[in-house]
C-alpha cells in the first residue's frame, strides 16, 4: 500500500469530467448533469466527490459550450467555486474527452476521466483507479452482471451466456498520461464506447478494477430517486 | 392487437412470484422482499401490479418456510389480503419456480414467473409478456445494454464486446404451461440462471420482449431510494 501511494505521490493527477449529454433521454429541457439530487446539482456532487480525494486531481471540466451559462448560474445560486478548468465539449464523447485532454499541458501524470452524471462515485474507488493506474498503467472500474445475460443475433434469435465471464463498465477510468495521450492519436471509431476501447484499440493492456453498484449513469428519469 | 387478446383470452392465466432470496445481500436481517417501500412491504407492491392485470392471473407466491410469519403479519399490519396461493420455497430458485409449478393444476394455460423483488414492474408489460406467449410459447423480458461491456478470461485478461448485441434479463418471463412444465421435468443445472435456460435446454425457443430500465431487481441496498 506504501508502495501504491508513492507511486501515486510521483505522479500529477488530473480529472476530466465529461459532462455533454444533452438530455433528451431525460425529457427535460435542462442537461441531465444539472438535474437537483438532495438539492444540489447532479454535477456538483460528481465534482466534490473528486475533490474529496487527497491530494485531488486537477479537474478538468468538459460542457457543450451551450451549458457554460446555466453551469455558470447554478455554480453562483449553490455558491460553489470549485478551482476547476472548463473547456468546451466535442460532437461526440471521443471529442470530449480529446478536448479535455489538449487542455492538460503536463507530459507525465495519471488521468481518470469519469462521467458527470455518476455522482454516487465514491472517493476512495477514484484513489483506488490512480493507485492501480500508477502501477499497471490502467484502471477501468467495472462490476459484476447480476442478471442473466443473452446474446442476439441479426435475426433477433438470441442465446443465454455465462454471465460470470462479462462485467460492466463503469467510469472512473484512469490511465497515464503519456500512453494515453498516445491512444487518442487516432481517429474516433465506431466501437468506442468508453476510453478503455481507445487505450485497447492502441494496444494497451486494460487493468479492472472494482467498482460498485450504487455508482450509476443518470440517464434515464427512473434514475433519480 | 384483438387477435392477440383472444388468444390470451383462450388461456387461462398464472403468475408465480418467487420471493426466496436470503436478504443476506441486504446486510438486513429481515428478507429484502419484506422492506418496505413507500410504506408498503416491496412484495406487495409487486403482487398488486399483477392484481392490476386484467384479467389477473391466479397468483402462487413462493416464500421460504422461515418467512410464512413475518409474512403472515405483514398482511395483517397492511390489512392485505389478496386471493393467492403460497407455497414453500426450495434451496435454489430452480427448485422454488418447480414448486410454484406443482401447485398449479391445470394442463393448459400461460404461466408468468416473476421476482419478488422486482416490485416496479407495469401491469403493461405483464400483459404484454402473456400475449406474447399465447402466440410464440414464451416472452423473456429484457434491456438493452447501456454501459460498456467487457468478457473476461480465466487469467483475468479482458477484451470489449459489441454492446449492442447483449441484453440483460428481467422478469417476468412467461411461457406455455405444457412446454414449461415439460421443461422442469430435467435435473437442476448451474447454468439454470432464470427459466429462460431452463427452457432453452429443453429445446423450446425464446421470444425476448422489451422490458423497462425501472423495472429493477432489488438485491443490495442501493437499489432502494
Amino acid at each position: 500500500m506504501t508502495d501504491q501511494l508513492a507511486d501515486v505521490a510521483a505522479h500529477r493527477l488530473f480529472a476530466i469530467i465529461v459532462a455533454g449529454g444533452s438530455g433528451s433521454r431525460m425529457k427535460s429541457s435542462i442537461s441531465k448533469q444539472f438535474l437537483p439530487l438532495n438539492g444540489k446539482p447532479i454535477l456538483q456532487h460528481t465534482i466534490e466527490r473528486f475533490l474529496a480525494v487527497s491530494p485531488a486531481p486537477q479537474i478538468i471540466l468538459v460542457l457543450p459550450a451551450r451549458d457554460l451559462l446555466t453551469w455558470a448560474t447554478l455554480c453562483e445560486q449553490h455558491d460553489f467555486y470549485p478551482p476547476i478548468e472548463t473547456v468546451n465539449g466535442g460532437p461526440t464523447r471521443f471529442q470530449s474527452v480529446r478536448n479535455g485532454l489538449a487542455a492538460i499541458r503536463a507530459t507525465d501524470g495519471l488521468v481518470a476521466v469519469h462521467d458527470g452524471v455518476r455522482p454516487f462515485v465514491s472517493p476512495e474507488i477514484i484513489q483506488h483507479s490512480f493507485e492501480t493506474a500508477a502501477r499497471t498503467g490502467s484502471a477501468v472500474t467495472c462490476v459484476p452482471v447480476k442478471d442473466s445475460v443473452r446474446i442476439v443475433d441479426t435475426e433477433g434469435n438470441s442465446q443465454a451466456v455465462d454471465r460470470s465471464r462479462y462485467r460492466l463498465v463503469q467510469t472512473p477510468q484512469t490511465f497515464r498520461l503519456d500512453l494515453f495521450r498516445q491512444a487518442f492519436q487516432t481517429e474516433e471509431q465506431p466501437f468506442f464506447t468508453d476510453c478503455a476501447s481507445v487505450m485497447e484499440h492502441a494496444g494497451f493492456p486494460i487493468t479492472l478494477i472494482e467498482g460498485a453498484y450504487e455508482n450509476i449513469k443518470i440517464t434515464t428519469p427512473e434514475d433519480l430517486p
